[in-house]
């Protein structure tokens, strides 16, 4: 018998490479075997020009049609696909082919009986949540995204530092000097808020994490605080028109004086599927050559 | 009118010098002028030895009878009245005369008109959690107790490393060969655990912080995780003889290698009374000298 | 009697405010009153237009004409004097109008007094070394300058890691991910190096620091090495597009690919003159707030 | 043609492991068919009971007999090895039985191939200097000793803080709180100083190094000084009776309020001997696990 919980599978990756479409080639074969059907995302379709599965793009995504993602590359992959995913219920595989991942955790040789196996339902769902963030400026939102990682201010000009308020829940926090700050998801933290110097958060707790990037006053110390507090930041001094705001490693805007950013918890989730054996602590120890 | 909701007040103190007594003479003429009945623990009778007013010991605390403990100190005067609380549902306030506490947040030049305004039910209740903490040898129990800041495991001997691993909820998380570690409630995350490298959190965020004290691995960073999480500490290796456990600041007992260390939130909370204008942040930055 | 070794004074700042110009006049004054020939550097000369005293620029420094240069700001403007005197043998003393600085340690409030005796030879000189950088590009000097406190590769776009390989006098130290690094000397130890986690490097130590700024790997440590070394960076792989580069805070160029920058003690130094009480820690201890 | 500047060589070790005796019967032989005298300190003597060769004990080695030292152990084998070397002009080598070592540079199995070569006069030789210290009680030394990499007072009780303050060539540092300082030399600053947070300092630089243990204001960083100051440290506060001095690991007596530690550069040096291809930095890469 060969039923599966996942009928229709978006395929999504973010580079061109040989290993790649290798690896995608594998993964379609064995999908096609099960008789599932497979969609591809715009880079995969363009890996495969003479391929006969269907395009897809996000507009598509919000009818409950797909019923798993398989992200094929590394964590910058992974981000790719939580934002395309990022308001759509669909459950999301990594297929690891960049540098050992955080979050793409399906080595690439062992492709073949792994995925097996999920599709066999095999797997455990572990659910993250997702940041969102607006950017308010004379009042109005300027700009508006999520992120799965974080959310940083950073400076852009690199021989100044920047200086800004934060405050947690409408509560005045600092004022800080430094190169910017992290607003991270206990998902982020393993990311930039690590070289930052950030602790280790476990992805299941409901905690955001701020940490200051290189800050000036040497007590400005990383800050855990409940996961629906509402962080927000104001840009201070007319200096400042070189900071800039990205969220999950790609730059969203530039920030001037007195703007505003808001992040806080979005209300949809992030689903992702890893084997039955997946043990965070074992990726951490492998990361971070612990041992 | 002169009705307070706190009829029957524990004084606590921890020393014997003269800026305590003084203080203790202020709160008690207050607290008299009130017709609030006064007990006196040990600490505080024997600084008022010609006090009519009751001693009483912890044994007697089960009942019921009290509805607010003072502790006149800083915060080691605070961590000793939260141990004599531990098991009570009464609720703590803190006057200060140590240096500048996280705790111990009513400033001594203050007393009269704070100490009023709380008196008349102007105040905020600030719920805090403990933690309890056990020690198995050969499977049984060999010492049990509670700490409201941290349960530490560290070194006896200066010049010798310990080695030790860890369990988050049964789950391995790596093996440690450093100074020890601290397993601290977000209370004690602003103690000991920032010296030692570790974030700040929240003190109502549920979570548990483990900070590695000087480790060998140098990417042993700070673990924050779920805090109804059950962590545990093996002792390794027989050369560990020297290794210590301490809660709150008081060493409890040595640990042997196989000893097994538990640490998880306690069932009771301690409830600490603040002025009503409390601001956590504002302490930070105060404590911190942030800005 | 009222005789000077200092008898042609060059006056310096970098900005136009109010308590410059307020404290530049009461230089002046003080200047005038010993016949001591004054000149203004381009600030300067724009503060007090109506003036009738030379205006100096840097092409006629290397005639030995000057017999000290004063300079009126916060660090920042002593970075910029260090700078305009960098090839020249002229002592500098700093007016602090700024933030409580490292370099400029002469406090506002006490300029007559502590100038009078520093002009009746009652100081200090305390002789610092400058680094020179060097850019190479295809084999050829791309860019050349001095810094007094630090050269720095940093990440130019925001969202991505930077890489480079180090190299200490030829021989391979690492190669690094992270947001850039920070060459600094003894000086700038105390500057944005303390910010990226370096240590404090007391200024009369022939070393040079190098400081990783958030490096990927977490084991990636300051380094601190023999003042006579030549440290090498070569910028790898063709997504670092976006890395600049920085001295003392002023954005000097940017980096691609298999750039390669030189960093070694430049042969000219710079003269501090401090009053003759100056104590290193003491500044230490007033600017980290030690104790 | 096998003639050799070393014809005294002394074996040292500091355990009876079977690691160790067998590597030491591998160097034995290699050095007797080599007709090189073999002396053996304790430790050999007691591995091989029924050796023929001569034991020795420091007592004897002020009398320029002996042309080379072997430790085989790991680094703290050559701990051992310096400490009865200290004040005698013998050269060093190490053979790493032990985790992989900063000191102790051969490889267990290239025992043969890279001491033949060493002994036909191909290798580097690397002068590290020595720290010396002093306790003085009541005006009078109270002990006095040697180190190779550091020099530590640390807390005795884990539940306190100590306080202490720090000079430098007479000038007072700052006083602190927290677990203990570490005095360390370059060879030193890869060892415990490490873990405390300090930088990675190049052996060759005549530098100290001071490192604040876990200390309770968060601005106290470590410290490089020149090479050729005295550090002083005094004890605070009667509480300290815990205090402890160690020296290498070794604990060297407790210390209490008022007692003076002075730590210099010993005026006598070790020298140790690698191979000639020796490389300090990728020593460092392969310890740190950079890239």
């Amino acid at each position: 018998m060969d039923q599966t919980m996942f009928k229709k599978i978006i395929l999504i990756t973010n580079n061109y490479t040989k290993v790649i479409s290798d690896t995608l080639n594998t993964v379609i074969s064995l999908l096609e075997k099960r008789k599932i059907e497979v969609f591809l995302d715009k880079y995969c379709a363009e890996l495969l020009p003479g391929s006969h599965h269907k395009r897809v793009n996000s507009d598509t995504f919000g009818d409950g049609r797909y019923d798993l993602a398989i992200a094929i590359g590394g964590d910058g992959t992974m981000l790719r696909a939580a934002h395309i995913l990022a308001n759509h219920d669909i459950p999301l595989l990594g297929i690891n082919r960049g540098r050992l991942g955080f979050l793409a955790d399906i080595p690439a040789n062992s492709v073949e009986p792994m995925l097996e196996k999920i599709l066999d339902g095999d797997f455990v769902e572990d659910v993250r949540f997702q940041l969102h963030c607006q950017v308010l400026r004379n009042g109005k939102v300027l700009f508006e995204t999520d992120a799965f990682n974080d959310v940083i201010i950073q400076k852009g000009n690199i021989g100044k530092l920047i200086e800004f308020e934060t405050y947690i829940n409408g509560n005045y926090v600092h004022s800080q000097r430094g190169d910017g700050i992290i607003v991270a998801s206990p998902t982020g933290s393993t990311a930039y808020a690590l070289s930052g110097g950030g602790p280790i958060i476990h992805p299941a707790l409901d905690a955001l994490l701020l940490v200051p990037i290189c800050p000036h006053t040497l007590s400005n110390r990383p800050i855990v605080i409940d996961g629906n507090s509402r962080v927000e930041i104001v840009m201070k001094e007319s200096k400042i028109e070189h900071a800039s705001l990205s969220c999950d490693g790609e730059v969203i805007c530039d920030l001037v004086e007195a703007d505003r950013l808001s992040v806080y918890k979005k209300d949809r989730k992030i689903r992702l599927i890893h084997p039955s054996n997946y043990d965070h602590y074992s990726v951490l120890r492998a990361k971070l050559a612990w041992g």
